[in-house]
């Protein structure tokens, strides 16, 4: 079964927000087996978005069409589908009205007139209730394709997928089962990787696919297997699995398994009974953050500091003057007494530390822009890396996010 | 001139990553007065390739092709490019062998002869050397259209776009200009404003266009406009923003002009000579981590605090734990101490604190999932605030970040 994700909106063409919906609906298709074949952004555009619906109904079987959906001049997506299935009559909803003017109450505003057109849906559809918002989202069946319309408002939309699209899709197809598995590994490239495994690449089955992800000195392996019995599928994509780790046993670290580093590094602190902190220069508070994001990580992440001038490493982290005198406070020693200073302050098993020079200019250093220093003291050991992360500011800063996550899991394992 | 922007890779449409490069060149095309007209992104298949390539040569002047284009089997892109404009002729290019060898002896790993196909360009093709890394890009003109084909790795790609793709672009092409305009309201829904500016919308001339961009109880209002002549185009818009401004008085907050809250709330503390620090619960570090995202913060933003835990709070920040045992952890009044401890042992004009509960699970506190307090305090006055930002976890803390921007900026001014 194949789907098309059709987003609507001139704000995702000409860039003024990335398009979060489509990976979101990407993910939740493929976790109930139903490949998308193709994602269309297109323009707020009548002719437009009839085009990229006649051609998705004769690519896929499923049409989900995002954006639109507001009471606004701008948003012609319902017209346009009504015009699409030469359906034109609108039947008024009665309790979406309600559920409308019950949101309105809540934060005093006056229903408007114009709100009641949200409530009338094309004949052809059926209603989808969008529990979070005004407007409904809507359900078509034409020609052997499932239509789906839903507003572009991304809680809106992660709702009425969750809740109405996946089940009712799950109802009306048999589905066959996806299943991926990433590989991870660290230390070798994508040219080397593939020489490595060539034979092995090249004898694998039609339902088995093999990609290369990489991304800073590391790069991820994914197969992929469709099929209709989820326990052979299992099986096969096991046996694939082993096979690459005895190809290269010296550099995989382990599975993917679709969770983050952040979610793998906290798994581990909660199984060992172990807490963290952090102390930030350059990252600014980005390490804590993505450590934070994970549900639950309050039982062993404990707080830390963003210490992004050098007074306030000396204040609040009792990092020595004469150490940033003598080396900067873009250095290894630097690095060292932060986390040893928000360690002692937080009684942490563990503290991380990164100072470096995420740019544009280099400032009170003598180290070159992207030169970065993560420290990672242990109850019992040290551990002090340099890194050049090159430019920009952003990939500086988001690799050593990433760099002090690694380094975490390693010397957690 | 339009464009299509195809993205080539499974990774995209299984959702295992968010296309943020289709957002990048979306922004500069549009910079230069091109108009992105669709995005498309497809499977590493080579018939959906060559149709894309097909369907996209019909609708616009030029593709810009991503992804695809290392070393390795799941690389077709330059192979179906080949086929596409039947060009079974390679020419391999000694710079880019020589610029290859060169990046791999930095990293201390030999020239493999795989690599030898990457330095192999399409006798149709123009070379675009691309400096970051070992899959060079390439130009190719053909029936009046460009199709340019760039690697998918986000800074590779956007090197290749600035520093070759968008100047000849401009070479080849007499391009109009596009410029938008966007007004920012607080504190009135998209259907009240559409009713209030109906008119003004119905008599917008023909080359300018309106849209409504609605998040979190503020609504953007976007208008664009394009044609031949610069001086002509900004008249004529700035016109049509001080309408807009004269309709809606008291909900307009100002303009966006493309940059982000968090450049404006450090352009005005630079302007006033202020500092700031944080300290934040619920968000982890985020609030901090995207003020230190713009470059140039340190002359502003001292540093902050992560008080994750209640014992961090009382601790680092001197919040006195009978306030927490009167009011709990996620209180207006903890709020405030924290912001107050943290502006105390940081010495700048302003603190701004967060305590919230951003669930799954409500903890030690009697508040609901989605409750923050957020407190500013300045000089000379304190404000707090308790806002309901729902479910889920994510959302909760992005809420809570922008919010606190916000607050920021309203107080500044």
């Amino acid at each position: 079964m194949n789907a098309e994700i059709i987003t609507i909106g001139d704000e995702i063409l000409i860039g003024q927000i990335v398009d979060t919906n489509s990976q979101f609906i990407g993910q939740q298709l493929n976790k109930i087996g139903v490949s998308v074949y193709q994602i269309t952004s297109i323009q707020d555009d009548k002719q437009h978005i009839l085009n990229a619906l006649k051609e998705a109904q004769e690519r896929v079987d499923i049409v989900i069409i995002t954006g639109g959906l507001g009471p606004t001049k701008d948003d012609i997506t319902k017209k346009t589908i009504a015009e699409f299935f030469n359906d034109d009559k609108l039947i008024e909803y009665p309790e979406v009205i309600e559920h409308i003017k019950g949101l309105f109450q809540k934060i005093n505003h006056p229903f408007k007139e114009i709100q009641r057109y949200q409530a009338q849906l094309p004949s052809k559809a059926t209603l989808l209730q969008n529990d979070f918002g005004t407007a409904p989202g809507m359900w078509f069946y034409e020609n052997n394709t499932v239509f789906v319309s839903l507003p572009g408002v991304p809680y809106e939309m992660k709702g009425l997928i969750t809740s109405q699209v996946l089940p009712k899709i799950q109802q009306q197809f048999k589905l066959p089962f996806i299943i991926h598995k990433t590989i991870m590994t660290y230390g070798a490239g994508e040219s080397t990787i593939a020489e490595r495994i060539e034979d092995f690449e090249n004898n694998l089955p039609s339902h088995i696919k093999l990609a290369y992800l990489p991304s800073f000195g590391k790069v991820r392996l994914r197969l992929s297997a469709k099929g209709e019995n989820k326990e052979v599928l299992e099986k096969a994509l096991n046996d694939k699995v082993s096979e690459v780790y005895e190809l290269l046993p010296e550099i995989i670290t382990g599975l993917d398994d679709d969770s983050s580093l952040e979610k793998r590094v906290g798994e581990l602190l909660k199984k060992n009974s172990k807490t963290i902190c952090t102390a930030e220069s350059v990252t600014g508070g980005k390490i804590a953050a993505t450590l934070v994001s994970v549900a639950g990580s309050s039982s062993y992440y404990k707080g830390g500091f963003v210490a992004y001038s050098a007074e306030t490493k000396i204040n609040l982290l009792g990092v020595c003057p004469e150490t940033i005198k003598k080396h900067t406070v873009v250095s290894k020693e630097v690095a060292i007494e932060m986390a040893k200073g928000a360690k002692e302050r937080l009684k942490t098993n563990y503290a991380i530390a990164v100072t470096g020079n995420a740019g544009p200019t280099t400032d009170d250093t003598d180290k070159s822009v992207g030169i970065v220093y993560i420290a990672l003291v242990a109850d019992n050991e040290v551990f002090v890396g340099e890194f050049d992360f090159g430019q920009p500011r952003e990939k500086v800063i988001n690799r050593t996010v990433s760099k002090a996550l690694e380094i975490l899991q390693k010397q957690i394992l």
